[in-house]
Formats: C-alpha cells, structure tokens, sequence
C-alpha cells in the first residue's frame, strides 16, 4: 500500500452517499487479508438505506460485493497468496466449522458481514474461508462475470437450489431485479425445462430472455399466479424462485407452485410470518435464506471461466468510484438494474 | 351384500360415540366400490371431535382408515376385481389428473375425504385410483401392518421424504403419537444413520427403539432443542419430522433443524402464521401437508408383504368393533397409543 488514504462511498443518510478520504484499512488478525479492490458494485440491498427504509444513524461505508488482487494476507492465512485475483462471497466464513462442513457457509459460526467495498481496499477476515481465487489473471471483459458472483449470481443459484430445481423441471422466477434475472440463468443451468420469468420491465425481460427464460409474464398477484397455472397444466410450477421478500411476493409465490413443489426464498423477508394456507394444505414447500455464496463459487466460478455463462449482463451501467452517488440515483430510479463501480 | 343394514361408529358430541345400525352402502358412481372392512381404526385427528375441539354439529358416521375386501364395483372401474383385498389412503384420489401423475395424491383435483370407516361396509369414490390390492390375500397377523398403511405410515413417510432424508442424515422425529413412530421407522427405512425421538412416554419410546431409533430425548421445547443440538455436533439435525402440528412443536422442529436442514410437517396444523425468525436467517426450510399415501402405497405394501417393516407394532390394543367407545376413551386417557377395531 502506497498511500495512507483512499477514496471510498459512505452513506450518511437517505439519499446521501459521498465519495470520502477512508483509511485505507490494514491486517488487524492473522486470518485477515487486504484485497485492492478492481471492481465493486450496488447492490439493491444498499438501496434500502438509501430509500430510509432502513435508517442510518451515523455516516457508514458501504457495500459488499466485490473482486480484487490481494495485497497483503495474515500469517495464519493458508491456500492464498498476494497478487492473486480474487472473489469472495458477502459474507465470512472460517471453512472449516461443524456448519461450513455441510456447505451453508452463510451460517458459518465464525463469519459475518461487512460493509464498505466501495472503497479502493478492503479488510477481510477469515480470507482462507472466504477469497476464492481465479485460475490467473482474467481479460478486462470477464470482470462483471466474475464480480456477479460476489452476491447476486451467488444468491441466484441459491434460489434454485433451495427450489429444488432438477432437470427438465418448470421453474418460476418471482423477481426481475438482478438476483431474480440470475435466478433465470441458474434455473436454466441446473436444467430446467422451462423458465418463466414475471418481469414487467421492458430492459429486464430482455436480460432474462437473453439468460433462458422460455416464458414472461407480466401480470402480477392473483393475475400472475392465473398466467403461471395456464403454462403449467393447471397446477403450477414444481420450483419457484422467491427474489423479492415483500408478503405479497412470497404469497405470489407460494401460489404459483404445484402440490407438492417448493418455492427457494432468498429475498430478504420483509415479513415476519408465512401465512401457512398457503403452504400445509397445498403440500407446497418454503426453504432458503441468505445464499452461502463460498459453497457455490469454485463451480460458479469455473463456469464463468469456460464462458459458460454470462451473469455480468446484470450490469447495464458502469462508472468510476467517484461517481457512485449517481448510480444509487440511476438505480433508485429504475433507469439502471445494477451499477458497477470501477475503482 | 346379505343384509341391509350393519353396524358402524357414529359421533354424536364430545365424549359420545355409538356403535349404530346404519344402512349398508351401495354404489352410486360408476367409479365407486364398496368394500367390506375386515379392520379399521381410531385416528388421533378423529380425538379432535370426541374431545369438543372440533364441533360436532350432527351425529356423523367416523373413521378415516380401513383394509377389506371388495364386495361391488362401479362398472367403470378398472384394474380391481370383486373378492380382491385392498388397502386405501385416507384420502381419495382418481390416479390420472395433472396432480395425481406428478405424485402428489393427497391434492387429487377430483378427491377428497371421507368418514365412516368405522362400520362393516364401506363406499369409496374413485376406486381405480384409490385402492391398492394386496398380491394375494394376507394372513391375519400381517392385518395391523397393512391398515397402518391407510393413514399414519404414509403419513410418517411423507414426514420423511418433505424432510429430505437420504442415505447417512440425522434426523430428529417430534411427536412420538403412531405418525411420529411410523416417521422413525421411515426415516431409518429412507437411510437416516441416526434417528433421534421425542418422548417422554416409556411405551412410546419402546416402539421407537423398536423403529429404529437411535437416541430418545425427553425434553421438549428449548431444552429439547438443546439436546438436539447436544447430538449433533452443536448445529441441529438434517431432517427434521413434525408429527404434532402445534405452534411449540414446530417451532421446535425448525430450531432443531440445522443451517440449510429441512422440517416435514404433517402434523395437522393448529397454527395460521409461521414465524419466519426460524426459517430465513438459519435457512431452515419447512415443506410437506396432507400425505399423498397412494403414492407410497405400492412401495409400503410391498415393505410389508416381504416382512420388512412392521408398522402395525402402533396398535398397541385390539377391540371388536362393538366397543370402539371403549377404544376411543383408551386412546383419549393416553391408555392406548392407537386401537384396531376388528369388524
């Protein structure tokens, strides 16, 4: 590290994000790693705070989604090395507890979130559970595939799994925000038969399309879950995708499977209860969480590697650092689905 | 059919249950059959009337589960021949629409419930796609292990299969009624290594051991779940089977679950809402309903002809029909775990 500052976004209340002078952050623990930061973006969680949905009681840095080459590594660190390119999950994890050993790193007993990669550096802790590295060096252009990977891709992919999604299956996709247009993607690669994707959004629909969507519905609630019972023989879809987390998405949802099919959840819940009649007697299922993207990313990874797959398309506006402010604009008014920060 | 009347069970209130003449019935569909039970038996959801928590609003034949012969069948009825004996779920179901092909029986869009098995005869709708005849008629000892098949061993496999037990898992039953005895002894026939059971009856634990069960815990509630926990590397069990349908239970059940863990319910539910603090942020899921028991059916009839499993070891009493009263205040004092009625 070159200098003693760097720049990076702090929110400081509703509609107020600055570019500032942060410290530029340093080894505290011997499991930690500094990793300079290549790319970052926002992620519709942020916007919550943005919104005041969420308040902010005190000027905070933010975001959690990243990719970047390490700089300096803790000497516990194992299995890493500086000047490697990296990808890490949004949140830690240690990789080795009872919990990580089952592959639901998003619970591991160690590991947490963090705020604050929208900055030039970032800390991590737990950096040998947490930073995967790419297998070199990758072309400029495969930055946005591989940064999507750091939440929603991840989160995506978590949603099918959760669903249940198997091959030659019909799946839905509540949720036209770029987790739910990776949901689409990882639907498709998990071998689903067909994809609806409910989208009312013109640019949207066209992403999901373009990641496999076979159907778009545009209607929404009792209209929607009507359009989805049409494509489906009259019973609904064996997997559902839940990207949103407002009741009514969820209830939207829920609806839209068949008896016996399951809906993956990873829309952070806005509700704190699940109305069951739409559940026990419909013998239709409801798991799923916050993704643990590190379980996913080696394959997710790889993928993206072979030009498998593309989620990076998710981004549709690019700017530097110092103009994040406007794109939490442009994402708070819809003019963008997902903005990627260069640093 | 000899006669024009017989003897079934009728419920008149809480408390009040009579053994009654009743009109023998007949076809009425061209799909029905009548079937003449050889034994039947009380149901702990059957408790719910005769204890006042469900209303009785007129004398109501009762009785949900049955095995006998056929006695008539409806002229379009296929695949059954008169003088076959047959086991049917407790829910009817024709075998052929979009919900029953996927497997999903108990949401038949042409099924649907019935009472008053409690008697000498029996008229079931939708017989081709209901009844399932044994390979030839059975020896009497094996009649307690094929009525159980009717009700609460489908619906303790269907605990099993919605909790995701595979070859190796953990899994933890609550409830130690007959479905949460059959749903151990599903678990260990699905693969589960361990199968943990909630208990504190003395009898009840002896037929769970009897099941399989490899560890029994008395405790319930917090405590129970911290046993849980005790026995499962600190995180919670992989399958987790709710066998009771209360709010405490299932709460129980999710929090004895482990980060990416699955709860089966089939405990009819007396709850409207799930709290959701157990299932997003532990990403716990909750699947399962009404048993589709004709899906399993074959394959449980077959377990039970070759000697594999003996679910029947529920019936812990035998009476002949004339004293169902007795049996159902045996099974309310908690004097009998489940009673067979002999017709």
């Amino acid at each position: 590290m070159s200098t003693q500052t760097m720049r990076g976004a702090v929110i400081h209340g509703a509609g107020d994000v600055r570019i500032e002078d942060r410290e530029v952050p340093r080894i505290q623990e011997p499991t930690d790693a500094v990793v300079r930061v290549v790319a970052t973006c926002i992620c519709g969680s942020d916007l919550w705070r943005y919104r005041g949905i969420a308040p902010v009681e005190r000027p905070t840095p933010i975001g959690h989604e990243y990719v970047g080459v390490i700089e300096e590594l803790g000497e516990e660190v194992t299995g890493l090395r500086v000047g490697q390119f990296v990808v890490g999950g949004f949140l830690t994890s240690d990789g080795t507890c009872p919990v990580c050993r089952v592959g639901q790193h998003a619970n591991c007993q160690h590991g947490g979130g963090y705020d604050g990669c929208q900055a030039q550096h970032l800390r991590l802790p737990q950096a040998a559970g947490t930073l995967v590295p790419t297998p070199a060096e990758p072309d400029p252009e495969m930055i946005p595939d591989l940064l999507a990977l750091s939440d929603v891709m991840g989160t995506g992919w978590h949603a099918a799994v959760s669903a249940g999604v198997t091959e030659g299956c019909t799946a839905v996709v509540v949720g036209d925000g770029a987790v739910g247009l990776c949901g689409v993607l990882a639907a498709r690669q998990l071998g689903a038969r067909r994809v609806i994707a409910m989208s009312r959004h013109a640019d949207r629909q066209e992403v999901a399309r373009a990641f496999g969507a076979t159907d778009i519905i545009a209607e929404r609630g009792e209209e929607g879950v009507a359009k989805v019972r049409e494509l489906t023989d009259g019973i609904g879809a064996d997997a559902v995708l839940e990207c949103v987390g407002t009741e009514d998405s969820v209830v939207q949802a829920l609806e839209s499977a068949r008896p016996g099919g399951m809906v993956g959840w990873v829309g952070v819940p806005h509700v704190t209860e699940i109305p069951q009649q739409h559940m026990f007697w419909r013998n239709v299922g409801l798991r799923g969480g916050p993704a643990p993207v590190r379980a996913y990313l080696e394959h997710l990874m790889d993928l993206v590697w072979r030009g498998k797959i593309h989620p990076g398309r998710v981004f549709d506006r690019e700017l530097p650092l110092e103009q994040a402010p406007e794109g939490y604009a442009a994402m708070d008014e819809r003019r963008a689905i997902k903005v990627l920060l260069r640093t």
